[in-house]
Formats: structure tokens, C-alpha cells, sequence
């Protein structure tokens, strides 16, 4: 189903012209926008009803920097150099500093783009890092620049910009950028599955077989094909081969089509995946700032993070280096104050009657609660380096622990950022690295572009767009067949 | 250089033989004894002067069970289902249940197949756990089988198994299996370098173009071509890509041809490469059990595994989730009898001193050693499980701390063992699993079999071996060209 068929194959085809774009999410959409911008005949199938895929569902939070109006009317500074500095950091090891370099340049330019689009963004700050703001206000924190270590190697400035509506910003964004492709009139092909990609003998990729209505079409892509079709946290065999440790999440971020077959297809023809083993991971709740006075325990009983950082590096640090197997522990104070829904397990007067009850080895969390308590009646964390803001000694029985445990049930979120690898223009690269003909892809059908290290949320979305963007403008100007 | 070569642009072929084996470590011999031994007519081609490869340089190792003539002369219990209980935990997550099925169910054949190739085994088992016996006594723990979490779940057995001969059994090992190779008559072109495959127009392979003396020779390879040439940890930009971490190992375990030509060549045909950022990684020194009662400390003064399981354990956890900074802490009692040539970097009469001279968060080293004595008071290690007799309270002064971290020069050693993605018969697979027609891999040039798991020392010579052979002779059935 997913291997190529030869162009000589081809009896006829259904439908010519310049570019196909395989997936209507945000990386798609901006694809095709961009493609169209630069005079291309562009045609969109999209596997579901309707375009909006992953994007449509996420929090909608959009990486972007250096200087862009929320920021500035926010009372932010940032830089071009500041943000490059941040991301080369927080995305080692094996950064991939082209990619960010790019990224970071044109990052206004970005935003001014998405405006452009409709999209608007309130000149506001919420100071709550989140998967995104409960109110309609624009920019968080939300890959801990604010905190340890990264509050050391750049100026922290907050970069997660949201659309501005209540809560999640994904539908929104996504029904501005849909109603965008609507205006410039790309016909889009909806409940139209890629099948397989168009290979001429000499490896240029030049359309798309499609089921559509049951029936198969042909698609001529005369400069070429964009994969734009998720990742594949939802094929669990997939997870199971190339990212074991994803299969344990209990909430798959993603729409059925995010199985690997927009990866696949690229395979078939040459295209090679890499960091296939990384995911996005994301505590079951958007942390609230007092939670964070709270104490992340591993089934140890040790601390392992400064629990103040953006809750996705909890999640990737307690999912790759502690499976998933993670307690939050509180005081009376911290607790009745920060927690959104979330019920203790375990409520006891002392650190010892809690250790005992939940389990812990004897001796454990006692130690690393008095370590922690009598640093932070000095106000400080030397362990972690947690910010002053965020220490108070937890001193005020009842203590309480939440059980974040994944194997007890805890709803750990998830989804794939490996997938071809591609480059700075979305062409998609080969082994040797040289770009396989007429092919592109973007969004996390993709690699995204922080190497083996976690650029936060919003950077997905950031990535899909802005490389979605570059692929659409290269693959209009490709010399295709 | 590592692009394929079109059947019909190859004019004439130098040489035709049935299978063209690409490089002469311990893959490349069991596949060619096999393929020999089953009628075929073989060729091997191996890169430098002499074959051996990073096998030769290695401690020889070699993990064999369930039941092994050496394992009984020791006195040791093991079953196929015991050692498979075994593997199919230390490899998870996941683990590859299809090939550890097959590899346990034989294991005791290849012990045998060895000895046949005039390979000696001393019966008798060495107590200290390492890469290989200082003796040239045979079998050793290289797994932690012995350990927590392990010993709950098998009945620990030593499945290390080295060649009769002092010290690194690696060179014995190939200086005998290259013997077999020439007793069998197996021609081996030296100084040859695999550039290319030759594929027909329907994908099958069916050659290696190689590189000899200057000229270009077109080997033709009616049944197929063996990839046996190694992994990719000589390769930086590749380590860059795929295995950042393993940039930073200081002693990069292989000869020059792993460089990755191997897979790069397995790609160019259509194979795909998995879990490609996994290594095996090790301590600078063979961990005496001595050694072991010490404590190993984070750069938070933490413990983060039990000290007395395999080092490769502590290798490979210590650098991916320790990015390789580690502290091992030892008192005058345990210092003095264990030490095998490591000098401490900082000595000092109590944990405080200690602490605070090296640099640890104040009071960390000292809450961590507070637990621990408690506990080994008593005997026990509720944290991290050690074994009794590898506790003893460190309360002797002075204390000492060895500088184990990677970035202060501490040597660690590693390779890669990603690669390509192989059925358990060592035919390479394409992203959808299925074979590429002609083409089989083994050896670090294939993905090892033991999933996202970690199987110990002496895991990597195994599956060369064993897989090795399997591709050996599913190549000489194989329909080939």
C-alpha cells in the first residue's frame, strides 16, 4: 500500500498539476499557501472529511521569537542571536544548527506572516507556562527559558504564542489558516488517502496515486509531492519498532492519520527517517505555578528535575529516564492552593507515614526531603537550581502525593517528532543526504528541526508551519518532470 | 561513493561467484563458513590488510546459555527458557521477541558450531564480572544476570563465554576463525573496499563493485551480497545524526571500515536502518567485585543504579542519562583492595569535605551516603537493590572520589549497535519489512538483536555470530540473479 509505482505504470492520469500536498494540517496548509504564493498549481488531498489534522486538536501554541510585536508590547526582549542561543542549547545533543539558524532569522517575519493569514494574537502575556493560556492571552513560557540551566545561557523570553481565544488554540488556528486556503481558492480533495508515490525511472518524484470515493485516481505533481501527513504515534507497531517507550503514553496526541504513512511513502522512495525513537511528551495537566512548589519524586523517592521548568521537559525526562514512574509531592499549603482536578493518592502527617504508604524504599523520600527543606528555607534549590519564586519549604502537614505513574493509569500525552529527514528547504534527503527529486516534506511527517534534544511546545506547530512555508516556496520554483 | 550500481551499466563483471561476503570481522566469517558449508560459492572482501575486524580487538566475548557445556562443568543451571526470560527483559523496551526466540533455542548448537571451528573453551567460570577474565578462564556475568532487577525475574546464570586464552579473548577468537576460513578455502580479496552495490532493474542485488589496488573490479554475486563490515562509531557526522551521545565516548571501540560504509551501502539498496541511536557504552576499567561496594554518584551527588551489576549497565545509563558524569566513591577499606589503577581526584577525611571539595550541591553527597550506611548497616540496599555481599557501610577515612566524568578526560568506550533492519535471517528490510531481494547484513552493520534494551558484553559477538551464520546460509538457498 505503501510502495511507489512507476511512472511507466501509469496508464493515465486523473488530474495534472504542479504540486500535490498530501496531509491538510497546519505543515499542508502552509505549504500550500506558500506554493500557491509563488504561482504554483497546487492540489491538497487530505485523508479525513476535513483539513485542521493534529493542529486542529493541539493546545495551538506556536513557537516563535526574537522580537516579535506580543513580545515587545508584552515588555520582552529577545533577539535573533538570544533565541539561536537558547534553542542550540536546549536542543542538544546533535542540534541542527541550519535548521535553527533559518528558524530563528526569519521568526518575525513568521508571525507577520500568520497575521497576514488572519490569524490574530492579543498583545498579552500569561504568566502560567502551559500547553497553552486558559484565557485568550497570547504568549507563555513553554520550553523553561525562564528556569535552570537555560536561565544561564540565554536571556529568558517567553516564546509559546496562542491565537487569541479562550483555552486551546488549535481549532482556531486551523479554522483561520483552512478559511485561508479557501480564499486563495487551492482545491482541496477531502476523504482522499495517499496511496502511492509517482516515481519516474530516474528516482523524480511526480505524483500521487489516490483512493478517493472508493476509487483509485492518479495525480500528476509536475513539480512534486509534499507529505505533510503527521507522524505515527497512532501505529502502535511502528511506536513499537523504531520508539517502544511512546507505546506506554495513555493519550496518543494525534488524528487517525498520524500512522506513519506519510513516512512510509517517503521511504518507498528513497527517503530516509531519522530520530525515530523521540516523542513530545507532556504531563497528563498544564502545571500551574504553585503545583511547581511541589516536589517530582521518582519511584526512588528522589527528585531528578527543577520541577518549576515547562512540564514537557518533566515529561521527557520522566518518560525516557524514568518510564513514565513519576510522584508529585505537596504540603497543605502548596496543595490546596496549585491543584486543577488532581486527587492524592496517598495523604499522611508525616514524610515517614507517606514513604511507607506509597511504597517508597524506607529512608528515601525522608532524605530527599530534608535535603530539599533545608535548602529552601534558605530559599534555594543547589541541587536543581529551581527558582527562589518557586521554593517553600514543604513544612505544612498533611503531606500529599500524587500518583503521575503511567503503569497506575496516570494519562501521560504524547506524539512522534521523528520522520524523514529533510532540509532546510523540506526537501526530503535520501541516506547519503542528497535530496530525493520532487520530493518534500513538512510537519511531523518530518524530523522536527531541534536534533535529539526538546524544543518545547510550540515548537511542533513552529516547525510545521515555517518549514511547511519553505517547502511550498522551493517546491514551486523545483524543476520537477 | 555508496550509490548503487545499475546492472545494465555494469559491461563486464572481474569475477562471479555465489555470494560476496563485505568484510572479514566475525560476521563475515560465520556467514562464509555457512554459506561455504552449504555448497555455495563464496567470496570476501574485507577493506584492510587482514581480516579480524573490530572483533579481533575486542574482549571476545561471546553470550551463550541455557544450558552450555561450560555453564554445567561450572556448576551453573540454564535453559533456553530461562535465558530467554532473561533477554526478552533486559532488552525492553522493545525487545525483538522473534530473534532472542531463536537465538536462545540454538545457543547451545553455536556454542558447539565454535568448538567445531577449533575455537577452546575452558570449562570454568571466572567470579569478577568485566569485559573478560584476566584468566584464560571462560565464562563471566556480563550482563548482571546476578542482579537486581534481573535475578527476580531469571534464574541468574554467566553466559559470557571467552576463548581459552589470557586476558582479551578477541584475538584468539579470529585468529582461529580466520583459520577456518582458509582451511575451507574461502578465497579473501584484502585491501578491497566495498562502493557500491549492483542492483537489477527489479531491485535484486546482485554485486559489489569494490575497490582494490587502484582499479575498480565488478564482483558478481549470483545468489547475493553479505554486509558485514562493521558499524559507524568511526563515523562523527553520522554519530552527529543519529547518536549524538556517542560523540562523546573518548575511545571509540572499532578499526577504521566502521565508518558506516556498510549500512550507507544497505541503504543505497533500499534497506532501512533502526534504532539507530543506541550504543553499547562502558566504564574505562573492568569493575573488580571489590571496586563495586563503592557508590557511584550523579553530578547531584545522587545514586542512580545498583553498583554491583555489569558495567556496561552503569555505562550505558551513565552516559544516556547521565550524559556520561559520574563520580564513583569509595572509602579506605574498599579503596585500597579494589582499585585497578585509578587514581582519585579528591580524598578527604568525612563526606562533608569531600562534598564541598569536588564541587557537589552542598549536603547531597552526604544525604546519599547517610541513606546508604544506614542501609548497609544493615545489609540491604532498599534503593537500588545491590546484593549483600557487595555492602558494607563506607565509613572508613579516608574517603575518596574517583573522577569518572567523560568531559574531565575519563576514558569511556563505546560503539554503535543500530543498524540496518534485518529478519532473523539476516535478509535487510525495507521500510515495510520486506526483504530487499539479494541483500543480507550482519554484525554491527545490522540492527543488534536485543530491541531498545541493552544485552550486555558479549551480546555483539553473539549476534555477528549467530546471525551471521543464519545469513550465511539463508544466502546459499537464496534464488539470487
Amino acid at each position: 500500500m505503501t510502495s511507489i509505482r512507476r511512472l511507466r505504470e501509469v496508464p493515465r492520469f486523473d488530474r495534472e498539476v504542479d504540486v500535490v500536498v498530501m496531509g491538510l494540517g497546519l505543515a499542508g496548509a502552509s505549504a500550500a499557501l506558500e506554493a500557491k504564493a509563488a504561482g504554483a498549481d497546487v492540489l491538497v488531498v487530505e485523508r479525513s472529511g476535513a483539513g485542521g489534522g493534529a493542529s486542529a486538536l493541539s493546545g495551538g501554541l506556536i513557537y516563535m521569537g526574537g522580537g516579535t510585536p506580543v513580545q515587545k508590547a508584552a515588555g520582552f526582549e529577545d533577539s535573533e542571536e538570544n533565541m539561536f542561543k537558547f534553542l542550540m542549547a536546549v536542543s542538544s545533543p546533535g542540534a541542527d544548527e541550519e535548521k535553527i539558524r533559518v528558524f530563528c532569522a526569519d521568526s518575525i517575519e513568521h508571525f507577520h506572516w500568520f497575521e497576514k493569514q488572519g490569524v490574530p494574537f492579543k498583545r498579552s502575556f500569561y504568566d502560567e507556562p502551559g500547553l497553552e493560556s486558559r484565557t485568550d492571552d497570547c504568549l507563555v513560557y513553554t520550553s523553561g527559558e525562564d528556569c535552570a540551566p537555560w536561565n544561564t545561557i540565554a536571556t529568558p523570553a517567553p516564546r509559546g504564542h496562542k491565537a487569541q481565544v479562550v483555552q486551546k488554540g488549535g481549532g482556531l488556528l486551523m479554522k483561520i489558516m483552512l478559511e485561508a486556503v479557501g480564499r486563495e481558492s487551492i482545491p482541496v480533495l477531502t476523504d482522499t488517502r495517499g496511496e502511492a508515490l509517482v516515481v519516474a525511472d530516474d528516482g523524480v518524484v511526480c505524483g500521487l496515486v489516490v483512493k478517493h470515493a472508493g476509487a483509485e485516481l492518479a495525480l500528476r505533481a509536475r513539480r512534486g509531492v509534499v507529505l505533510a501527513a503527521g507522524g505515527f504515534i497512532m501505529n502502535e507497531a511502528m511506536c513499537a519498532l523504531h520508539a517502544p517507550v511512546l507505546n506506554r503514553v495513555t493519550d496518543r496526541n494525534g488524528t487517525p492519520g498520524d500512522d506513519g504513512t506519510g513516512i512510509r511513502l517517503g521511504q518507498s522512495a528513497g527517503g530516509t527517517a531519522i530520530r525515530m525513537h523521540l516523542g513530545e511528551v507532556a504531563l497528563p495537566y498544564t502545571i500551574p505555578n504553585p503545583l511547581s512548589k511541589g516536589v517530582y519524586l521518582n519511584t526512588r523517592g528522589q527528585r531528578f528535575i527543577n520541577e518549576d521548568t515547562y512540564h514537557g521537559h518533566v515529561g521527557i525526562a520522566g518518560l525516557y529516564k524514568e518510564a513514565g514512574e513519576l510522584f508529585l509531592l505537596l504540603d497543605d499549603a502548596t496543595f490546596r492552593r496549585g491543584l486543577v482536578g488532581l486527587q492524592p493518592s496517598w495523604v499522611a502527617e508525616t514524610f515517614e507515614e507517606l514513604e511507607a504508604e506509597a511504597g517508597f524504599p524506607p529512608g528515601s523520600l525522608v532524605e530527599t526531603m530534608t535535603l530539599y527543606n533545608r535548602h529552601a528555607a534558605q530559599g534555594r534549590d543547589p541541587v536543581f537550581g529551581k527558582r527562589p519564586e518557586r521554593i517553600v519549604p514543604l513544612v505544612n502537614p498533611p503531606y500529599a502525593l500524587v500518583d503521575c505513574r503511567v503503569s497506575q493509569g496516570a494519562i501521560w500525552s504524547g506524539f512522534t517528532i521523528g520522520g524523514l529527514r529533510t532540509s532546510v528547504d523540506g526537501e526530503v534527503l535520501d541516506y547519503a543526504g542528497d535530496p530525493v527529486p520532487g520530493l518534500f516534506a513538512a510537519g511531523r511527517t518530518a524530523a522536527i528541526f531541534s536534533g535529539h534534544g526538546y524544543a518545547g511546545s510550540g515548537a511542533s506547530l513552529a516547525d510545521a508551519s515555517y518549514f511547511g512555508r519553505r517547502a511550498g516556496r522551493a517546491i514551486a520554483r523545483a524543476g520537477g518532470r
